[in-house]
């Protein structure tokens, strides 16, 4: 059966995160399923293909966190698909805080989340003393001074294959707690010219790992905040790595910052063939 | 009596702009006054000072419309006045999307509305094929391709004194519709680093002006997509702005990727006597 791919890109603000949720799984509050990124492209897909579609995410992300480039696949026993086309039907009935960037028809081997090789996750911080009126839902704001240098410097000791324990969800236990961060970037980034950012700084941590934990991201931004403000010491982290145990990590940072970048595959998984690409990005 | 400037920023996505309305002026779907940004500043004052305050802004801004640094003041009995503490508590009064970034006292012959000499407006497009689910409410999507150099070179014939009838709102008629532009910059800014800008092009365009009629910056930022898009040909902005009439220019560009950016005052009205400025900006 012929696959797509799908790139997808959210504002992921006003939803219950990406995974589709069950009639058994309401929120707390309303009582009622809340919406998700992976039920309105579903039921965008069921509207234009006329039957049920089951699309397979890279991974889940949680309520509120965003993505640029998200990647999920479906199968559907249509052989000729205009892809063009298909993305523009999509991107109209799709809510506007979820855009379809590309769509590439893929080996039939090819499956978002198996085939994931690594990803990209991006916390983005806006460490300024002065408070803004725009950009709530997008960044963290931290209004101390953050200490690059040494977020830098104890980060790295985060890299590579260890059991990250220390920074899983405080409310679950992970069989498999051991993965491998291959890259870690902090750096500074000032913006100009665009007025709701304001010439403001922005303190940006992009993590690129074989795999996550549950909140595994915010757990390392929130304990990297605590070092950036001095609040954990020289050495401390490389401790808390070690003792295994979530409680000697620093608090969860807030979902609004955090990015899914990319979703990196080896090539010959991801392989085209054919490719529909709206804008050369 | 002293004298107090405010300088403000506001994404103005959820007002029915600066001026109070009073309850003759109801919303036309709600018939509920809708709130307004000098509403819920002049309600912040009044918690802080137990008294009514008015507050005098250098001039309106319609629904939807931002600003970075809209000018108001006002006039309180109340001699020691520690303006730190005083901002702190105005924005930890005010609702997240308005805050008072600098607080100064200022000559009692300030007035931030007839004092002002001029004011910049700032018109954002996001001029990118590719749809983006972030920045709805504060840009403009042109996915139309603009040429910028047509549009910078028709845009001079605008540039000092004119009757800009043509460029008034639609459903009003000013009787004052002579205005003076001082500059009149269009560029390109091309974003990097934060993911919910994703490297976008932006056209930002900047008109600083003695004044401007009501709707002025967005008719005028909606002839020149319509010139930028080459509808509107080589020489027919300057027989528009000669017609001295509405109906030959070109739509009103929506109210959400206008900022007003700055209001300028000649150095002696606007000099302080006490300054307490939270940031450095």
């Amino acid at each position: 059966m012929p696959n797509y791919k799908l790139t997808i890109s959210y504002d992921g603000t006003h939803y219950a995160g990406w995974q589709r949720q069950t009639s058994r799984q309401p929120s707390a509050v309303s009582r009622q399923p809340k919406k998700t990124i992976q039920q309105e492209i579903e039921s965008a897909l069921q509207k234009i293909f006329r039957k049920k579609i089951y699309l397979i995410g890279s991974g889940r992300t949680d309520a509120g966190v965003h993505a640029t480039s998200q990647v999920a696949n479906f199968k559907v026993d249509k052989l000729s698909v205009d892809l063009l086309k298909l993305e523009r039907a999509l991107n109209g009935i799709l809510p506007g805080d979820i855009v379809i960037s590309k769509i590439q028809k893929v080996s039939p081997s090819f499956h978002a989340r198996f085939c994931a090789a690594s990803k990209i996750y991006r916390y983005v911080i806006l460490n300024t003393q002065q408070k803004t009126p725009f950009m709530h839902q997008w960044v963290t704001w931290i209004r101390h001074p953050l200490d690059l240098g040494t977020m830098q410097r104890e980060s790295r000791c985060l890299l590579g294959r260890h059991d990250f324990k220390s920074f899983q969800a405080s409310d679950r236990i992970e069989r498999k707690s051991r993965t491998t961060i291959r890259k870690i970037r902090i750096r500074r980034f000032k913006s100009r010219g665009l007025p709701f950012l304001q010439n403001h700084n922005f303190v940006i941590i992009d993590i690129e790992a074989d795999g996550f934990l549950r909140n595994m991201v915010r757990n390392i931004a929130g304990t990297l905040i605590e070092v950036g403000k001095g609040k954990i010491h020289k050495g401390e982290l490389q401790i808390i790595l070690k003792k295994k145990d979530r409680r000697f990590a620093g608090p969860c940072a807030p979902a609004k910052g955090l990015y899914l970048l990319d979703v990196c595959y080896p090539p010959k998984t991801s392989a085209s063939t054919t490719k529909a690409s709206a804008d050369a990005r």
